[in-house]
């Protein structure tokens, strides 16, 4: 119902231009007791300065507790309330590869295993097979499986892992997963959970069949399991919802992807930083809302190497005043998550969040960092999805409701 | 549920009384870099003093980013998420120009407007005739209407806009508006959306032909549409809700009118704050919960005038010796949303609140304005209708849940 209300109040016309610019996994801890975070310890000016005619606070993106994956919590930053949104699984691989998925295709998470001569898996991961080996079982299943009616694409995702994506008429994805879960069980049928699926699952158990005799010879990955039977979700889209044109700026497939999920135009990848701003200051006149995403504070967050991450902060704090060059609106400037070198993983700790925009009201913060944070007036453990309707409001976007 | 819940969780017999001073607009924001809120800059010792023995926060009307209208902050106020309790446009002008709307009556707004001699629209607010002429029209249909069986009274409201109500037994509101929102169309006909609403939407084409033929010759307004056809709500009423006997004070008919829908007793319009606190204090024993409205902050918001909202809200405090004299078990002072004078107009802002009771856990803050209300208790963007219950515990109205 929110959303409906929501919808109601966009102003036809309007032309405040967004900007959320997502440092991934930007929320850390201290790694030495009384320590800073990565970004306390970050020199970042331009946030800081910022930071003073800002509105501040530190979201949540799923749950309490809750450490969101990659997917959903985009899709939290997005406006899309994860719980309500959920993608498959195959989906989402096909998202995290750049594997241009049709709206009819059923697309599944693969895994190479080592079975048994009596078929009864004894590895679920093949030796965790390196990503060269699970390339060439793919080209090698590409070239043989023969399903007439139906196309059939194997892509490599890493190690043992791949993506299935089959394109047909009339298929649906409500197929029980092959993988038991288990070693010592054989794999499960890929059964149709609804009439609706019987198609796809026929074609799924014909496609194990053929897989089995091509790979029985190859060792240790001699058999597959599939799970996460899924296709493209049909949501409203952030056109829709939001009454924006907006646009994607990213290095890496998976954040293009989940963009595209919802609906935004995804720019062509960069390769730098600093290329990620040409191409917002490019394309600035052609859209009004800008997803800009930052991939390595999360990876070197993921190597616990907190002088790296702390380095990558400050480069995009260097980056900031070209941005505020384009004068937007509102700009957004927050993690999807928190990824403490501490915990070299993801994790559920609040992310800090900077709003600025014209028209805040100003917390009397002076600058940027988690505990800075905790004073400001969009408060602590906020649904990251309430950031969008916030963004619309000191946009310009939204009138009042009700008389 | 959790309404049942806290009606469930009432103390039969408590005594302790309850005010809520609604500042109308009293957010807002500073006008210059670095600068202070308007209640930031008024000189409050009275306000502040309570500060130190109150608990704070900022409230939220009714959602992220959304900009409440004076109808839906206040319901929010009076403990009804106004997204769950939405009343009809036609029903709220009758409430904003004092019309005794009946329980069965069928209200709605109405426009006078231009129409050529095809009856296409030219002007949908028909030049925006002076609310002189929109009244002396009234009169004039008031005057000539004349349809067997149904009351039919139309009201000036202010300009080209009026308000239509219809009594008479067995009327539904689901109809057709008659205004196309757009020049260039004819009105539409005013049709049933169910069989129920029949016998109104008939009477509202012949009240419209008949008002055609009455303003065939006036200029410019020479035909009329309608819209947000309401009913009253049939709603908990507050006392039913929160076991309260309660009274609302206000000088603007708009806000006893949102009290009235609630069932609170409206006691006769007030001319001056003072002797809104002079009625406060001399029906103090004959009610359990006043609210009391205070209309120029946003006024004056709207305006733009910083230095006379900053005087208004100076002039409460002077006033509030006179509502702590009476010792209430809990006073609540807020505003129904922000009217910041940097924005000429209500806006999404949160809105400082400031709960004192003898019971109250003090913040260790020592003002009232925004920024000081980021620390207190209360939290931030925390919705409106949460207020309710909290003055409820405080005024010793409630048990505890569970044993």
């Amino acid at each position: 119902m929110d959303v409906e209300i929501l919808k109601s109040l966009l102003i036809d016309g309007s032309k405040g231009k967004i900007v959320l610019l997502v440092m991934d996994g930007l929320g850390g801890l201290p790694v030495e007791e009384g320590g800073k975070t990565e970004l306390e310890e970050a020199i970042t000016p331009n946030m800081d300065a910022l930071a003073k005619k800002s509105t501040l606070g530190l979201h949540q993106g799923i749950r309490p507790g809750i450490t969101p994956g990659s997917g959903p919590a985009h899709l939290s930053l997005f406006g899309y309330d994860p719980l309500e949104y959920q993608v498959g699984r195959g989906a989402l691989s096909a998202l995290g590869i750049d594997f241009d998925l049709h709206k009819d295709d059923v697309a599944a998470r693969g895994n190479f295993c080592t079975v048994d001569e009596k078929g009864v898996i004894t590895d679920r991961r093949a030796g965790r097979i390196g990503t060269d080996v699970g390339e060439k079982l793919c080209d090698l299943l590409n070239e043989k499986i023969n399903i007439p009616g139906v196309e059939v694409f194997l892509r490599p995702v890493k190690e043992y892992r791949f993506l299935l994506v089959m394109r047909g008429e009339g298929l649906k994805a409500n197929i029980q997963e092959t993988d038991p879960q288990t070693v010592g069980e054989k794999t499960l049928t890929a059964k149709a959970m609804d009439p609706g699926s019987e198609k796809a699952a026929k074609i799924i158990q014909e496609f194990v069949k053929q897989a089995e005799k091509i790979l029985v010879n190859e060792h240790p990955a001699n058999m597959l399991m599939l799970r996460g039977f899924a296709q493209l979700p049909n949501w409203p889209t952030f056109p829709q919802r939001f009454g924006l044109k907006p646009a994607a700026i990213a290095m890496y497939p998976m954040y293009r992807g989940v963009a595209k999920l919802v609906g935004m135009n995804s720019l062509p990848a960069a390769h730098s930083y600093e290329e990620e701003i040409d191409m917002l200051e490019a394309n600035w006149k052609d859209y009004d809302f800008f997803f800009v995403h930052i991939k390595k504070t999360d990876s070197y967050g993921e190597d616990g190497n907190f002088e790296k991450k702390v380095h990558e902060i400050e480069k995009v704090d260097a980056l900031l005043p070209r941005i505020l060059a384009l004068d937007p609106a509102a700009l957004i400037i927050t993690g999807d998550h928190s990824t403490p070198c501490a915990m070299k993983y993801h994790s559920w700790h609040p992310v800090p969040v900077l709003l600025y925009s014209k028209l805040c009201r100003p917390d009397g913060i002076d600058h940027f960092g988690e505990r800075a944070c905790l004073r400001g007036g969009l408060g602590v453990r906020f649904p990251a999805y309430e950031l969008m309707p916030l963004a619309l409001a000191h946009a310009g976007r939204l009138e009042k409701f009700g008389a």
